[in-house]
Order: C-alpha cells, then structure tokens, then sequence
C-alpha cells in the first residue's frame, strides 16, 4: 500500500479485513513496529474520532504522533498554484507539504469538501496537493469526496455482525440535516460495498442523487420505505445535492429514521459515521436501541486506522 | 477509586496523602503501571495547571494521553437529552461518551459552571452526563461545583507544610475579582477541610455565603479581619453569589488580601489555586512574600493527579 | 550551555554545527538522553516548523513534551509588572512562568515581537521575563528580536552546501511583504553570520536598516543588484523598518527574488526560513528551482533543536 486515499488502495479486501480483525484481537501486538518513525497528523477540519483513533492506532504502533491544527496552530495556507500571495494565506501548501516531507514517514490529512467550488471539490483540489507534492505515504483522514478509514471500519463492522450463509442487504439512505454537508462518506461508503460480498441499495431523495462515479451499477431506489424492506444493515447519513452542488432541494417525505422505519426491515443493525443530529438523523428511540452498532463503528476506527499505517509501514520497510 | 470527583471518593485522606508524597519523593517509581493504557483528557474549557500536570502524572505512570479540546478541536456539544439537534449543536455529549468508552481506559474531563442557570450547575449537568453514561473510570478536572485535585493538592501542601503538634487554624478567605465566577473551589476547599483534622473558617461578605451543602459546620464569619485572626493558612478565592446565583452583590469593604492583613495572621502561609488576578485578588508584596506556598501548591498537582490515577489504575487491574 | 536565546550562548560555533551533522546523521543515538525529563513549549504564536522539529527533536532524546498554545487552551497573560489586573488578562506571566518552573526541565517559548512599543520589542518584553523568572534552561523558540533555532538551522546549512576552499559570499536580501513583519530573523542571520567564517552582506532598500545592534561591522548596501553580484548564497526575508519602528515606507524598485536576478549571482543559493509569500517576496521559478535550499534549512530546524536540547540536557546532568 503505496499511499491510501480510497478502495483502490486495497489489495484483497477479505485479507485487510482479516488482517484488522487479527489486530482488533491484540492491538499491542507490534509495540515496536513504527518505533523511531513518525506520524503527521494534519487537520484542516475539526475531528473527534479520526483524531482519537489515529493517535491510539499510531501509539499501538510505536509510532511517534505530531498533529498539527493548521489553521489555528499555524496559519492559512494558499492552495492556488502560481498565486502571487498578496493576501491573508501566509504559506502555499505545497511547502508545508514538503516540509512535511522533512519531518514526516507518513502524512495523514483531513481536508474536507470546500462545498463552494463543485470542480475543486470533485478532483480532491487539497489531497490531489498532497499526493502530487509529498514523497512519504500519504492516508486520507477524509477528503472532499472521500472517507475510507470509515468505509474500512464499516466493513469490518459488518462483517463482525454477519454470520449467516447468505449475502445481507445493505441500504445506504441518505438522512435530513440542517445544513449542506459533503457527500464524502455516502461515495465512500457505496465504492466499498461495492467491492464487498453484499447485496447494496441506495435510497435518497429525487435531486440527492450521489455522483455517478461513485454508483456505478448499485440500485437506487427514491421511495425509502421501498428500500428499507428486508434490509439487514442501515447505514444512515446526509448528503447535500451533488447534481445542483452544495444544494438542498425540498425534500417532501420525513427521511429521518424511526423505530417506525426499522420494522419494514429484518431488524436491520443501524450504522452512523457519528457525529450524529438526533431527532434529525435519527431518533432517540434508534440511536439508543438494541439495533445501533454505531458505538461499535466508533471504535472500529482504531483498527482500521491501525491496519493502514501497519500496512503502510511494511511497505516503507520494502524500501 | 471507582471514579474522583469529590471527596467522597477517597476512603481515607491520610493514606491518600502519605501516598501522594510517597509520589513526590519519586514520581518515576513506576514507569509502566500505566502502559498500554489510555487516559483521555477532555477540555470543554480552558485549563494551564491541570492540562500540564495531568499530562506529567499520565507520562509518569506510562499512561498514553488523548488530550481533546472539544470545541476548538472537534465541535459544539448537545446536553440536553431528547433535544431536538436543528441547532449549532454537532454531536451529542452521550455519544461523545460513548465513542470515548471505546477508546479510553481513563476519562477525565473539565467542564466548568454554566454560571447561567443554577439548577443546572448544582446538578452537574455535564459531570452527571459523564458519570451515567461513561462505562471507564471518571475523574473530574474540574465541574461545576468541585475541584477535586486542587484540593488533594491543597491538603497534601498543608501536610507539607505543617509540623507543630496543634490543629493548624485554616481560613478560606473571598476576594474581590471583577466577573462573576464559579464556586466550585471554595465549594471543594471547604469539603476537604473538613476531612482534615484543621481548625477551618470561611470567610466572605454578606450575600456570599457558599451553598450549605458545602458549608456545612464549618464556621462562617462576615468580618475578614475578625476571621484572619491566629490564622495558620490563609486561601485566597473569589466566588460570585450562590443565594443570587452568579451575581456579585456590592461589597463596600476591600477583601483584597495584603501584608496588612497578614499581619493579623500567625505569620500564615497564603494559598491560591491560580491563575490570581494579582493586586485585586491579593497584592503583589503578598504573592511575592515568603509566606506564599502557591507554587508549591500548584506543583503538588502533578502529585495529586498522579496518586488518582495510580488509585485508578489499580481499581482497573482489579476487574 | 544554561540558556539558548542568541548566538552570544554558544561557545563555539563550528563545534557546534560538527555536532549537529553527527546527530543529523543519526537522530536515534540517544534515545533515552531526556528520559524522565520534560520540555515545555510554550507558544504565545502561531508554529509550524518550530512546533513539529521541536517535538521531534524531544523525542528523538527520549524527552517528554508539554506542548501549550498559551491564549487558545489557557487564556490571556499580563505582562506588565505591579499591574492591577482588572482588565482581560488572567493570568500574570511570572506567575505562569513559576508554575513552569514546577512543572518542566526545560522551558522554550515562542514570543513574536509584538510591533506596537518599539522599546518592548527592542527590550525583549516577554523574553527577559521568562530569563528573569525561569529557574530552568530557556530556550527562544523565536523571540521579538532573534530566532537562534532557525540561525543554526541556516549555518549547518550553509555548511553542509560549501565544499570550496575559500569564504563563500552570503547576502542577506530585504524582499517585499504586504504587512509588517518583524526583525528578528534578520537580525538573528547577521549575528550568527557574523560568527560564521563568510563574507556577509546586508542589502535592503533605504529606510529598511537594521538596528546597528545586529547589523555592526556587516556591509550594508542598499542597491540590491550590486549586493547580489557574485553571491553563493542568498538569503531572502522580509521585515519591517527599524527607524520608523514597524512601519513600511515606500520602495520603488521591485526586490522580490526572481531568476532574473539570480543570474547576477555565482549561481547562488537561495534560503528562506519560512513560511514564505510566493511570487510577492521570491518569485515560483526560484522557490521550485535547483537553487533553492529552503526545505533542506527546514529540514535542519530538526538537528539544530536537537543539538540545543542535547546541550542543555547535559548541562543540566552536571548540576
């Protein structure tokens, strides 16, 4: 694994998941094995869980961890190349970058969706930088259009609540929220069952069709009670409009999932990225109910966090 | 020790204290009772002594450190239950929780008074948040009406500090400060004195009586210099009102405390939890003085978070 | 070495800068040279090379690290002595700085000049406090007048790129910048220039002299095309005028670097510390050119903080 940013990154997803299981078992198990290496978190967006979990995976490593917030740590940085740097950006970002190379074995990042400009957002205009400019490794902490050390953390948390001898259904709907919010877990999401051993449905509302790069041939269904019928697995989240960008068109139909909803299915495990808008989203009744494995995901993250920079490290170790 | 965050919590003082300087004597006598283990450090406000010595305590006892700033870092958590989240609110507190039991062995946590509405604060809306819905030991870096680690600090400077075969007469002064602030040290102060076998007195104006529950038997006198008299110890707070919650009622008298006063005094140390607004609090000629044991106190934080998480992780190790 | 906040705490330069190129070829020699001891780094501005070689450097020496973005997670200090602090601030500096005494080995402090008195910056306002007051090792991770890190950054690299047998010409150029920037690299260049076996030359549109403190016996010419003639290093950086303290008088010619000038040069290098106005103080061609040897320097920020914490460390193992 040369750099990961998306499923594409991955060999044989039955083999990573494995590999994480394995390490979920006994995270101290290579205490040593980033020893006198170093980690470069950056954030250019808040975080919680990435931010706890790529701390814990990297220490459960040996790695040695710097983060760096930088916009309030250091400053604003210039994305533009060629700008003449008049204004309130104090560093092209293609200097941090290798500074980072400098100082850094790994470059880890979170730059989320800029939700103004759809063609920047659509060709990773920040990550794009990253992996143009960096010479170490470089991991997505989520970018505009993605979030795979989620979708990771998501397929190994179906596959721990999977034991039957058939495929499960998974439906991906898309939920009301207050505010335009990037489409990067929802695409993420979908290339990843996509290459997983599952039967997969997307249901959004007319206008929240996702990028059709990311559908690819998975069935979408507008109508969501049609699609929740049977499902075993519910992954639930927001998305503003990708075709009228950044958008929210009415939506007519209450999408927010109910006790209700769940019983059009075959009491479907509910899953959630977090953070989560209650009694928006989903209710209470939901998000607290037998059915969430949405703590379960959370914690996940370590192992999918832990299984990338594992993984990155036997690579730099090759070289 | 299931959880520290009063009194309460500690079985007997005088042992917690012997350990506590047993500690001081050598902070590194341990150095991998915490290893593999995961202290997550939860600031919902801001802090200089007790994010420096937890972190110190932490890294004494081979404890990995997530230190977190939730609203700079992540974003604005929801505290009312069943809320409706259309609002600036992004994740609610109980699934903040949540993801932290699953990545934590340890949570502590600071979150100050409201200073809004006071049933909230009596109630310790967040602290009790944490303490329902944490499955991890909690410790309090500080809530709405305790400091519990100052004042382990507090009594073990006083142990420090006093030799003489008596009952040393220790007086919690008030002073003037210029915004309404939380009671929550003098509230503390008052509840570990009253574990330790001192002669204690509190002191402030009219219409700053701490709340009962705290006050218990202690003494109360409204006449400063009245109460300073023989004092041993001297510790300087300000609180706002309790009766006219977070209100600061006119006070003709200057409580500032000042050599003068110390004068009255047998030759007392004078404490302070820090920061101290110098030459409204106490005067310069005060903090500068030899009677002054404030550094002190404050380095003994190290010590007191140390010995909580060193009680802690030994209640862990038990189950 | 007791302190390190200019070139006046180094014995011997070339020794120094030998040192540093042993531990730059191997960081991980001493891995447990700091263990048990702890390094505070203290910024009251913004950081990104200084923050992340400073960790590195720590922990290359086994060093734990307190890392305190003082006004963002504690809140605002005083700095005028005998203040009477009713106003914004909360916390008297001396006060901050006696808590650091309990709590760290080592003390570093990042204090930018704050370009308002220029006596306060001239006097080294927050500086000569944390000398005053620190009864532990103070290290300038930038201070109002001197960045020392940075300097040795530039001599090791300055010596790691001359082979030849004869004293290199460095010029230190003036370049232009949309706000008014401090000294104190400037400054801190000639002083350590001064001590480095080169021919050094200032050069810097009139009204923009350095203070004759820094500048000395060093030539000043105000003709940048003239300065540039023949050089084997450049060093580009903007600052502020002097005399008009702070202020930006008007320069009709165009200083920023481009490869025009370049070609005046004896095919130069160019040095930079960072973060750097592209296209306003040197142009893309030169900053993404052979020339540039600007992420070597950042590179060396690494050594150079290492072979300072390595020093202290071992004056503090004699005390």
């Amino acid at each position: 694994m040369q750099n990961f940013t998306s499923v594409e990154d991955i060999n044989d997803l039955q083999s990573i998941i494995k590999e994480a299981l394995k390490i979920k078992e006994n995270p101290l198990a290579e205490p040593d094995k980033g020893k006198g290496k170093t980690i470069g978190l950056v954030f250019l967006n808040s975080s919680l869980r990435t931010r706890l979990s790529s701390q814990i995976a990297a220490q459960n490593l040996g790695l040695n961890v710097l983060t760096l917030n930088a916009a309030q740590e250091a400053w604003n940085l210039e994305f533009s190349d060629g700008a003449i740097m008049n204004g309130d950006t104090v560093e092209h970002i293609k200097d941090a970058i290798e500074v980072l190379n400098q100082y850094c074995d790994i470059i880890a990042v979170r730059c989320f969706a800029g939700m103004k400009n759809k063609e920047d957002d659509v060709n990773e205009s920040i990550l794009s930088q990253f992996l143009k400019h960096a010479k170490v490794p470089v991991i997505s902490l989520e970018s505009a259009t993605r979030h795979p050390l989620q979708s990771l953390a998501d397929c190994i948390t179906i596959t721990e609540n999977w034991k039957e001898d058939r495929k499960p259904k998974v439906v991906l709907t898309w939920a009301p929220h207050i505010k335009p919010i990037a489409q990067a877990v929802g695409n993420s999401f979908a290339e990843w069952m996509q290459e997983m051993d599952v039967d997969f449905v997307i249901t959004n509302p007319e206008g929240y069709d996702l990028d059709p790069k990311f559908v690819k041939n998975s069935t979408v269904i507008h109508n969501q009670n049609e699609a929740l019928k049977d499902a075993d697995f519910i992954y639930v989240k927001n998305w503003s409009s990708f075709e009228n960008y950044a958008q929210m068109p009415e939506v007519k139909e209450n999408w927010m999932l109910t006790n209700e909803k769940l019983k059009l299915t075959n009491n479907a495990k509910v899953m959630h990225c977090l953070p989560v808008r209650r009694n928006v989203e989903l209710s209470d009744e939901v998000m607290d109910s037998e059915n969430s494995i949405i703590y379960q995901q959370a914690k996940n993250r370590i192992f999918s966090a832990q299984t990338v920079f594992s993984e990155i490290l036997d690579e730099i170790s090759k070289r």
